[in-house]
């Protein structure tokens, strides 16, 4: 697979070779100085369309730039700021306006006075072939550049505003994508799938059969770019294993039998559109749409991986947290490991000991012993747990589902067993089930209190940390 | 061809149609308290699709309700303005920044605060069907309510805002529009063509055959409306008569032998995008698209009405303006009209009666004593005369055209003898020509010192005003 | 509307138009000798590709030509028949052939030999643009020119085959008309319908409204022209009158709440097709497509003409069928007609005298009395009286809808009350209903033992004569 | 790659699901008894539509067939042959016709007895969803049948008349495939290559780059299934290597700059179609589209294979040609084997004592002596050998080439270096370079008195032969 996804590269040599074509058509002129140049687009010289001629080789010549040439650039266009002495003004006006009508005119011509001008170069761009994705890009390279640079922030923050507005949920396009779709979307998708990483064709192929499903939001301005993409499957009985969903031996299944649709990957594809949220909404549509087409089904969950459980885990074995197994439980797995335990050891050092056991999850005697350990755990992580911001869940993926409005529903034992499941959760995986009827309360309910919606086993497994 | 034409109250027919279906939908109850549902629908309750189910209702609430009750609506959702402690509390931050770098974060954040909770709203009326249309008619109407009210100049301003980002000139999908085109969307272009009426589906044919062109801008996510088209007809020579080409009975012509493209009729469609402008960009992107096509074009000019001329020469004769014409020019018009001249008659008021006989024009030796002391005062109108603003030329049209880069080429006597033709100019018509080698110089001496471009015998008529 | 239509010199006139655009490609030379020309396609000179090219030509070459030329080039082309040495000898072979393998192979080896060099030469020409339209109107010429010429019988016949096995059912497209599509489209349905003239476009956008369909079937290389195509109404009950169905002021109905659809008009479009069939087809693809997308629909009927009815009638009035009505019935008529009745008159003549007077549709007393007597008629005339042609119905259209499966329905007084309904049919229309699980009995029935089917109130009138 | 490329077993899986599907739809009743269906269908009961119903039903049956029921099907179709007593009838009138004319009448009647009525049969299948592609299969499967069979073998002449209307040059569309192209299309390309096969995405994605090209035509009725395709590289001169062509590691080039077009690859698609030749009209299709795309090509050639030339070159040395070569080259090729020379060897034997050498063609020294000697046999063989039927070249490939006009170019050594390369022709390849100009007068030199157009010095290399 490897020869088909494109290298990290691949975009810079795209664009290097974009502007050595501008070079050419330009005669090999370099634009010297991009302030002048950015000065003459905003001035509007030539009327409109020229400036948005210039604006499209200001772009190329972005593009060919080397990574410190692009910087500079960058604080160049950054420094269009407002005027400060027409702010100064502008504020004195509001802070004079003596009526609420008065002081809402003063409020907006004081707002219109703070719009930079960069704000209306950064739209300039719109007008080149591919403007909208060199705009993405542009916020992605932006993303890296900013910390600790407040203009830099402050020209990323004006990007995400206009990126904002034009990537609005009601402009999206949700497109099928099938084993009939182009071969370069296909390629692309193999690129930015993240969560269960795609092996080949033939993997490939196999997810997008006929009891499976991938849906993709596009942009008319980017029609050949996902900007999100979910892939379903069309099963009988909640799935529990990504292994399972993914065998490509496994027979194809009926999907007009199906009773479940599992989500088993959600993918963010453009990094300059981070912070615009478009799974949220693209989870419901496509359960609106495969409603419509498959009366069968009953239930509509996710296959989700839980990547901060095993950091959290190992944070309470290092501190010895004592809640996470009794001496009783850990007796049995002292004899299972085989060794002679220390003298005096805690009960939650064998635990700590046995995960560090090389192929432990192996050694059935062993694994039998440590998944009702694992599964009180998670189900503690899951309901119990939170960020440093308030009641916000601890697990990414787990906060997302939930504030989507979907409820912890089942944990399963070697959900995932390739190096990364271990390596993230120890195997586990979750169901996270959206119920259309609950959907409005949970997500209430979470927002609101940071109540944690949850199946009543999964509930009763952390009872006593809620 | 008036059956055809959707009369003025056909939204409003089709609104109330939308709306009846919703109250189905709904169980009858209207929306009673449009505040609350706004603010209901700003809280993100229940989760941003959710809020998007409830901008919907509220949509269709507002198609529902009669003239008052839309104006009470939209007065409900301007006062959705910023917080104004907040606002001064960034003020005086603002004020406080000591660098650079920090007065530019306060800024920023200063018009962070400022933005309006009302824009958010106005940007989640985006995901109903056919939200964009629904936003540009609700601005449509907004203009005709702002009058006098300064926050519904205020919701009107951000609704401004809104467009100009969404109807980019970057966004615009160019279509050429002809024979084969959807009879749903050449209907259309019967009811949005004002400057020279459609007069039925022969007329209509006779403009797309094939020595014509007709060319529209659409937007993605308003893809059955054009928002702005020009109609094209490719011809020998500078076309001097509209009633000429638009003879449904003169012969097609080769358009490979085209030597001169004559954009004979240029029409905004959408009231809602009033001030949002096309037109420049249209014109040019065409003259380049029938460059490419037919290389023996040469020439690019319009075909244009003068619709304030008749009405500045008429203040003109009514102050006596003695410059337009001469003793010796009135003798012969004065034996013309064949009635005694009133004593002591000033040669102004012989003009001036004449263009009062009904039927002047028809009536060959009047006409030709005219037609000379006419061409020259338009002449003068289109070189000389301003508008209150400045050095704007008076006439709309030539400003349009002279603010893209086109130049005054003629003046055609008996350009367009319809009624309006007379109405408006004495039937005169302007030839401007779009010179792809001058437009970007001439556009930089009228935008920067009002200078206007005109062929020689044009600038030589107007010489003594100039 | 007249102006729309397409009078019948517009194919010649682009034909000239091609031609005279070929003459110029070609150095202004006329294709002297067609079949030294037709020689050079058949032998493939220069390869498959440089005939095709030579094929091209000589049909450019036809369309430039003047009615007599037209018909010499069809008669040189004709002449291009199979060996008949050739053909001898392979009928000797099938007499010689002893077993019945052998009769099969010199039977199918005799008709290879049989095949007409002409017919290689008509699939060359397929290979221009527009070909297929090309043979169409070919074929079209051709039927006009058979008349009392074998050899242009055979070429036509040729044809015929060639066209039958390219028009088959399975390479019909079927699309939906309405008003979004394309202008040209729609104006060649104009020109087409027969059955109930288009008046213009208001009449043709009240046929596409939301309750009524149309669709045409097309062939995938002639994309733009449609082959047949039939308009149909959603409606509540059974129609009786066309001018009800096509008027443009009644309100437009919920397609929804419609029990019945209504065929009221099927056109067949290209006269180079005739014989070969696609009504049959479109009607039943029509019935399946609207019964699943209208689950309210329960009853598939049309609305027809009845064009030979009056011819018919005037003939049994002027061999003075005694049948036709009693002599109680003819009182009052008499009566009604206000005139003295000639001495001794049959009562048959009486009813010629009220159907001869002017108005008398219109004089409801009159009519009131006819009615009964010519619905009784008709039934006789639907049901009991047969073409030349064995137990073929008379009527064509009767014939057209009873060898398709349908069954005479129902009789309406005033169904067209147009002038071409009372020329045709005293103004009586028939609707023939569509019994999805009849069709094929009723089909059976006709087509072997001639049975019409028919419901009982009409099968009741026509007692006497089955 | 081997898990894309669909197994030969895979069509008869497909039809075995369509014919599970068609069971469960029919109740799990086989089709008893296909005779009485075929008749029924030919019978037309019920209506054209009810045939066609029927007729899908027996495409269905006999998808569901294995081998031996599929042969039985075959031969009962073949049997509704035509009826005898009417083609004698009908030959007795052929023999009786006095005039012209009549007997032109009486073959055309005589034509239309000897139609079997299984052609309407075949017709008929037309109708279901993939019929035409169920006709090309079904074709396929006959001509593995037909061997000996004379009643298959005129089923198979009838379905191939039928399909050679059907694929007519002129009803086929020429597409481009790219990269962006469905990926099930890409699949079936890399099935379907047969020349140089290739080996997976990446070599697919390298023969669709920028400077490739690949055309395809498809049929209106089988949209999904090429019937032929050709990959063309964009170089500069005459390429000599395939290998070097297909390298994925060789920069892409720049295509505006390429001078030559090289056809390197041109494979039938579909079985079912043999004898229904496309090539030489894609060809010279392709020629014409890339000669208006890139205005610097010069020259359009292939790099073909010569199959035979091993074959033949093997047959020769057996015999002990004494032609291959003289003495005086046979010498330094004993010195270069190095083995004692038998004593008194023909010249001759040295060369196949070389080329019966293990890996002769890497020992440099040796092989460098060898290739004037192959180069010259290879042009004798192209230039002078006949198959057995007269003046046909003996090359399969290289009689299609030269019968569609092209010339013999060059021949290259280690033009194709992989195993097959070897075992066809010693790794020589040739260039048949296709010279607009020319290509007609090649074409007829070589269709009439098999005279073979070659460059000069491929000539003088045969010189001898000639």
């Amino acid at each position: 697979m490897s020869e088909l996804v494109e290298g990290p590269g691949l975009l810079d040599r795209a664009l290097r070779r974009v502007t050595a074509m501008w070079r050419d058509v330009a005669g090999g002129e370099p634009v010297a100085d991009f302030a002048e140049q950015m000065r003459a687009c905003l001035a509007g010289k030539g009327g409109e369309v020229s400036a948005r001629g210039r604006a499209a080789g200001l772009a190329q010549a972005y593009l060919g730039l080397d990574a410190e040439g692009r910087s500079a650039f960058l604080r160049t266009l950054a420094a269009f700021d407002s005027d400060m002495e027409a702010a100064r003004a502008a504020c004195a006006q509001v802070a004079e306006a003596a009526t609420p009508v008065d002081r809402a005119v003063a409020k907006a011509r004081l707002r219109r006075t703070l719009e930079p001008p960069r704000l209306r170069l950064l739209t300039q761009f719109t007008g080149i072939p591919d403007g909208m994705k060199f705009l993405v890009d542009l916020r992605g390279e932006l993303l890296t550049l900013t910390k600790g640079d407040a203009m830099l922030q402050a020209l990323e923050a004006d990007l995400r505003g206009l990126l904002a507005s034009w990537f609005d949920l009601g402009f999206l396009e949700l497109r099928r994508v099938d084993w009939s779709s182009p071969a370069n979307l296909l390629e692309k998708l193999v690129g930015y799938e993240a969560v269960h990483r795609i092996r080949g064709w033939r993997d490939l192929k196999n997810r997008l059969d006929s009891d499976r499903r991938c849906y993709a939001f596009f942009h008319p301005r980017m029609p050949d770019e996902p900007l999100i993409f979910v892939e379903v499957a069309l099963v009988r009985g909640m799935a529990d294993s990504v292994q399972r969903l993914l065998d490509e031996k496994a027979p194809v299944q009926n999907p007009n039998e199906a009773d479940t649709a599992i989500f088993y990957s959600i993918n963010n594809c453009q990094r300059g559109l981070d912070g615009i949220s478009f799974g949220n909404f693209l989870i419901k549509r496509v359960v609106t749409l495969l409603s419509a087409e498959f009366r069968n089904l009953k239930t509509f969950a996710t296959l989700s991986p839980m990547p901060g459980f095993r950091g959290w885990l190992e944070e309470k074995l290092a501190a010895g947290d004592a809640v996470l197994l009794s001496e009783e439980e850990a007796v049995p797995i002292r004899l299972a490991l085989g060794e002679p335990a220390p003298a005096g050891e805690a009960p939650v050092a064998a635990l700590a000991r046995a995960l560090e056991r090389r192929g432990w999850a192996r050694q059935e005697a062993l694994a039998k012993l440590v998944e009702p350990i694992l599964i009180r755990a998670a189900a503690r992580y899951l309901l119990a747990e939170s960020s440093g911001r308030g009641k916000r869940l601890r697990d990414p993926v787990g906060h997302f589902h939930l504030s989507n409005g979907a409820r912890v529903e089942r944990l399963n034992w070697r959900g995932d067993t390739s190096e990364k499941g271990y390596r993230e959760a120890y195997a586990l995986m979750v169901n996270y089930q959206y119920d259309p009827a609950k959907i409005e309360e949970y997500h209430e309910d979470y927002a609101g209190e940071g109540k944690r919606a949850a199946a009543a086993p999964i509930r009763k497994l952390a009872k006593g940390f809620l």
